[in-house]
């Protein structure tokens, strides 16, 4: 291990140098804490989210899936508590007519007069605080009257709480069972910064778990334990993760316990997913203002209001604190490389196929025959362009667990060479053995040479 | 084959009936033309997107993936044409105070006296026609002013084409090459309506296709044969489907070319999919106001302005189509039972596992570990509740290609039943044999039972 340490700037930097994201519209001049994905970044976010829905749902039996609409009924945002109490205090000042965050006032200056000491604001006027909504509003149909306002949606959970009753029914469950949904979410940030820390738009991914209430202290740790273990799972470092346990100060007044998985992140250790306790709160509400009773009747008549476990975390998150935990620079020989340990079933490419001489005919058409054989089940990669170290160094660059080169001993003994991202070890291996050996390589343990 | 035509009632019925697709804020009283998609909604979502990925990019060696912002710079929306042209004529019924859509007045009624004779408006006195953009608008950041307005994207084609110069570098591509992307959109539909056909908020999976300007003609008709060849391998009868050219008085003024790969639908012929030769309209309007050039330059210099042909469809006039392609209802002996003949690749759930007596330690036992193997690798589902005949019609309904029973002689001589959804034959396979069955079943050429 060569690096202990990595910058938000690096991972930055990598990211745009190898098009895994971009700022979004950058040729209008940029839109701010906007981010577009490129190929890689695609192939990643894929490959999260599809790790996510296998242990949330289809490793499950008592989970199902859900996809509401961005634009729900602005009566579920009244109900939810976010058009009354989803907002950031701002102060107006005066003298440059910009806005702050009345509790962020430490890191903000006046835009006309800035003093040598953000958050001194003394040659300007700042107006009492006003509480700010982050949601972003539109009009739905053609009328601009206050009937048709409504909302993008903050947060995909009150998507879940409204088809309780649908999901009730129709998929025959009982509690304990959960709802689990992935789908974008908006936030009008006043502040946003740190690269997909905190971004106007970004995927959530959460899961509602309804359970009796007697048993909703067990679930809620029992959730805790499972995210924690997912994280473990995919790579994420023991010693980057951390449970903070909520103080009662912090919580949402319903709140009955909420923890955060906190990563240590370049910006300090700082939430890659909560887990809380809901309580009943969300299918009361929305009971009172549906006037739809939201409950489980039991086949005996018995009734009840679930509680609520929820883990919810932003893909965004996940991606930041993987490319962190993965990323590594170390000197091989003489040369220096920048490699992600990503593991081989986060990585955007699973193997490169590489013909080491791309004008030698016999090696491109069996590098080609190979790579059409792995393509068929596993994300792989045919690169002839280039010497073969430039290509290596890409494919460190993008995490690409294994590389298959294809050489002049190919051409003898139809052998190969496979080489190790982590460790560099090469061995060579029958080209007919590589779809099965790549098969058993993805069912091994995944072993982290990272540090600690 | 029982039915020849289907209408859009039964499909929303069967949608509704077994959680496919839900009315939007229902327990609100509605949200016009939005859906929420619950569990094998999802599935078939995941299914549908997942098919169309592999055929445009992975397995493809010239389309990259791509997912940008959902609000993007407001001046991409002006460069567009979108916030000039992106319009429906509206008039207001000084009436009703109601907004109808001047060119489809002949559906219209005013709200308050109602004609005999839709599109009669005698007793109203309504508005000269107004344009009203169906964008939806938003502000970004705290202030309200114009220079914060933004945009929801109406499509994700723009989103790829401010991208380009970072995808050409990046991605180390010439033309022909491609850009793909899936994600939402939202339009500020007046009239919408007919189940999912036309909603206010849609999946739309777009990919642009770069190429020089000589090549365009024969790509424009390269992608109209691939994707209409998409859907035949997916599944649906050739019968159903048509290509039709646009005339010229249909075509935007810079198409050079555009056709819709068109469904018979319940409501007749109609769009599914659009194919459009765009000429070097988008790069020329970027590079105008952008003013960063968006063209090709080669390795000897020489420099142009690719053309791009665009397939463009939503996920949701893919369902439809082949909800409504799969939707047959026949008698067998003396019971009527509903199926989805749906692709293998396409259903929600490719087999189901029933254990035929739910209370039957052994066959419950020996169901588990079926279940439990086949789902590491295939969208499987466990039932053991209720009659089997009622959970063999259930899974009709879903569209389950395959049934494996387990019943009192599996307990003897550990073979299985295996059910086919549609010639409703029934055969023994051993228990150990099963996996391997199901993998060789979904590698055969799907045939369909379906009617011309």
């Amino acid at each position: 291990m060569a690096v202990d340490t990595v910058t938000m700037d690096q991972i930055v930097s990598l990211s745009r140098r190898r098009g895994f994201v971009f700022p979004s519209s950058e040729i209008y001049g940029g839109m701010g804490s906007t981010y577009d994905y490129g190929h890689y970044g695609v192939l990643l976010k894929n490959n999260i989210r599809q790790r996510w829905f296998e242990a949330m749902v289809l490793e499950r039996d008592d989970i199902v899936a859900l996809d509401s609409a961005v634009i729900l009924h602005p009566r579920v945002w009244e109900a939810s508590g976010h058009v009354e109490g989803f907002t950031d205090p701002l102060v107006d000042c005066r003298t440059c007519k910009l806005r702050f965050r009345a509790d962020k006032l430490e890191d903000s200056q006046c835009g006309r007069k800035p003093s040598k000491h953000p958050g001194e604001f003394s040659e300007c006027d700042l107006t009492e605080p006003r509480q700010f909504n982050l949601m972003f509003q539109t009009t739905v149909g053609p009328v601009e009257d206050s009937g048709s306002r409504a909302f993008l949606r903050p947060e995909t959970a009150q998507g879940i709480f409204i088809n309780f009753k649908n999901v009730l029914q129709l998929a025959r469950r009982r509690p304990p069972f959960g709802i689990a949904q992935i789908g974008r979410s908006f936030r009008n940030e006043i502040t946003p910064g740190n690269f997909l820390f905190r971004v106007r738009e970004f995927e959530q991914m959460e899961m509602e778990f309804f359970v009796p209430p007697a048993d909703s202290e067990g679930w809620y740790h029992y959730w805790i334990d499972e995210r924690l273990g997912w994280y473990l799972r995919y790579g994420l470092r023991r010693s980057r993760l951390r449970v903070r346990e909520h103080g009662p100060e912090e919580r949402s007044h319903y709140s009955q316990g909420t923890s955060d998985i906190e990563y240590e992140y370049p910006i300090g250790w700082s939430e890659l997913e909560g887990v809380a306790n809901r309580g009943d709160f969300d299918l009361m509400r929305h009971t009172e203002f549906s006037t739809t009773k939201l409950e489980y009747v039991g086949p005996d008549g018995d009734r009840y209001v679930p509680h609520v476990i929820e883990p919810a975390v932003s893909l965004e998150r996940i991606i930041v604190a993987m490319l962190v935990d993965a990323y590594d620079e170390e000197v091989v020989g003489e040369r220096e490389r920048t490699v992600l340990r990503l593991h081989p079933e986060i990585a955007p490419v699973t193997a490169a196929i590489l013909p080491l001489i791309a004008k030698g005919e016999g090696m491109v058409a069996k590098a080609r025959t190979l790579y059409e054989e792995l393509r068929k089940r596993h994300s792989v990669e045919y690169d002839d362009n280039g010497a073969i170290g430039r290509r290596y160094r890409r494919q460190d660059e993008i995490g690409t667990p294994w590389a298959f080169t294809i050489d002049d001993q190919t051409l003898s003994d139809d052998t190969v060479t496979v080489r190790d991202r982590d460790s560099l070890a090469q061995e060579r291996l029958p080209i007919g053995g590589v779809r099965a050996w790549l098969d058993d390589a993805l069912e091994r343990d995944w072993q982290t040479p990272k540090g600690a």
